[in-house]
């Protein structure tokens, strides 16, 4: 069982400054999140793409903004479950939480705070009426291990860059690559887009555009696909494979945390922000993205506003009878778990005489 | 008359972000300020001191914070009043505002900003009871124009920076410089104690520690002071003057702000932080460490997210009839009024076949 002061679901740039606001309350940190590395959407979505709404960066690379605050947190020595999902919630008799993962990771804390963004970002599927049959027996939505694939016949669907970095990297490991996508044009690298053309011309991998996967088949396992072209006199084409791979991006959603007895409002949990940004069940705290209140603006500024403001109240609640004194940090410094210390210079203090 | 969108009275960092946020919503600001130059207490009082809190900057100083907000800015080309007081308000018949300063220049305005801070920084003065008898009659706070020191006799008063340098530049065009601190020690820049103690043993600085100006003298004008010492053998010291320059800081005082009608509260603006940060003017917002709330926290990134927060509303006064769909800046870039356009490169889109 892990045991922090403040259990954080959701790594994302919310979350991760949750770790500094609770620091600088001499409280620790724990943060649970699906991806496998922190920084949310920032690091799995966007990483490349320029943010120019942070305040004091006229442009930051959204990448390079997690790695700052991953920096920025450092003295606090925070705890991370990555790569799991928090599946359920139960709260003790005490007035505290064990939060356990769908691996089974258990975590236990007196607060809880859902930082989880547009929810966890789950594989948009095709529509395909029997492809629910064949998942994970022929079918997956993800390549987390690419040798599975080696020898075999695999089919990838889709028209950015997943779809081309994968048909080129299965193209020497596979024995058949076939990359099906709906339209002629490819969106992504540069030379991904050059690099697929080249193997498509070598007949490494067979490429069908302006086509779709319709129709999956197989007994126990899924044996081949059918593709529908656009072009109607090409009609259709049956494909024996082993592997159908749809990479058609991911999509947010809320998942288990909406079954935790919060109060949902339009795919988000209400929170009283005239206050602290608590939601209905006290000790359980929702910030940045994933809340919502009259006025809300889903931007990372206001995600770390929230998360100050928001453990200013985790701390009565895990500090029931101590009162804090909040100190600048340009007054005070910032003292590190790991016995760390920043602070301004003194000014000098001399004798003149 | 100015005539502008968003007129912001304080161009502190929540006033300099303001710009930014209103600039995304296609709105124009102009500041006023007190002080000769934006970036408020960070650029008067703590340039060269390091916070720790702004996120994504482990450290970053006060000065340097302000020059990235200004950056961020400029495409939206805020105007500025600096130097000077806003003194009066009036609301106009169709709900819009007139600000005056303390020098005349009038402001016209649908939506009113007050991005205060702690209020206009004011010189602390020493407690003499007659001391207002002499303001401009040999008592001056401020040194704004050192020439009208030439040939004539200083008394300066103080233990930090203000009081070393100016008692060193004058001792250079003064007639005679003396400088008063009521201890031995002095709170400076390493080099500005050690000059000064120098200027003292070559007597260009005559140097009375431990003591204090406790009487001022003069028919019209001041003439003399007299210096109590801490060391009672040594009594008093009468000395004839010109001028006595105190320089013991500068505090924060709400000034006329305090007379136009707002809701006040611990020497802070009331607000309703449950919807829009605006008073109990309508069209009048008050954002920042001015503002208060219950949980207020006085940080500066608060004040960044009431700006954005803000924004949103004066939108609505300003565009009755509009409705403005918020686009993140990773997806819309950043338009500014100078003609500059930032924005994420685009995805290559190719055909592969």
């Amino acid at each position: 069982m892990i045991k922090t002061d403040i259990l954080i679901v959701g790594a994302g740039p919310t979350g991760l400054f949750t770790v500094f606001e609770a620091g600088l309350l001499k409280l620790k940190c724990h943060l649970i999140d699906a991806l496998p590395q922190p920084g949310g959407q920032c690091s799995e979505i966007y990483p490349k793409k320029p943010i120019y709404d942070i305040p004091a960066y006229p442009e930051i690379l959204a990448g390079d903004l997690v790695d700052r605050l991953m920096e920025q947190i450092r003295p606090f020595e925070p705890g991370f479950t990555l790569g799991e999902r928090a599946d359920t919630m139960v709260k003790q008799e005490d007035g505290s939480f064990i939060v356990t993962t769908n691996k089974g990771t258990r975590h236990h804390a007196k607060v809880l705070v859902i930082a989880g963004g547009l929810g966890s970002f789950e594989p948009r599927k095709p529509l395909i009426s029997n492809i629910g049959n064949f998942e994970d027996k022929g079918v997956t939505y993800m390549v987390k291990d690419p040798e599975i694939f080696r020898d075999k016949k695999v089919v990838i669907a889709g028209g950015g860059d997943s779809a081309l970095d994968w048909a080129i990297f299965l193209a020497d490991v596979a024995s058949e690559v076939s990359l099906v996508h709906r339209r002629n044009e490819f969106r992504g690298a540069l030379d991904s887009v050059e690099k697929a053309s080249e193997l498509a011309k070598l007949g490494k991998i067979q490429l069908f555009t302006e086509a779709e996967v319709k129709e999956l088949h197989g007994r126990e396992t899924l044996e081949a696909v059918v593709i529908k072209h656009k072009d109607e006199e090409k009609g259709q084409t049956y494909l024996e494979t082993d592997y159908f791979v749809p990479l058609f991006g991911l999509s947010p959603k809320l998942g288990p945390i909406g079954d935790w007895g919060l109060e949902i409002e339009k795919n988000a949990i209400k929170v009283n922000n005239s206050k602290d940004y608590q939601t209905n069940i006290p000790g359980v705290f929702a910030i940045g993205d994933v809340n919502t209140y009259e006025g809300k603006l889903k931007l990372i500024l206001s995600g770390f506003h929230e998360a100050a403001v928001m453990c200013q109240y985790a701390y009565q609640i895990i500090n029931p009878n101590k009162r804090f004194v909040m100190k600048y940090t340009t007054v005070g410094g910032v003292e590190g778990f790991d016995g760390s210390k920043k602070e301004a210079k003194k000014e000098v203090v001399q004798s003149i005489v």
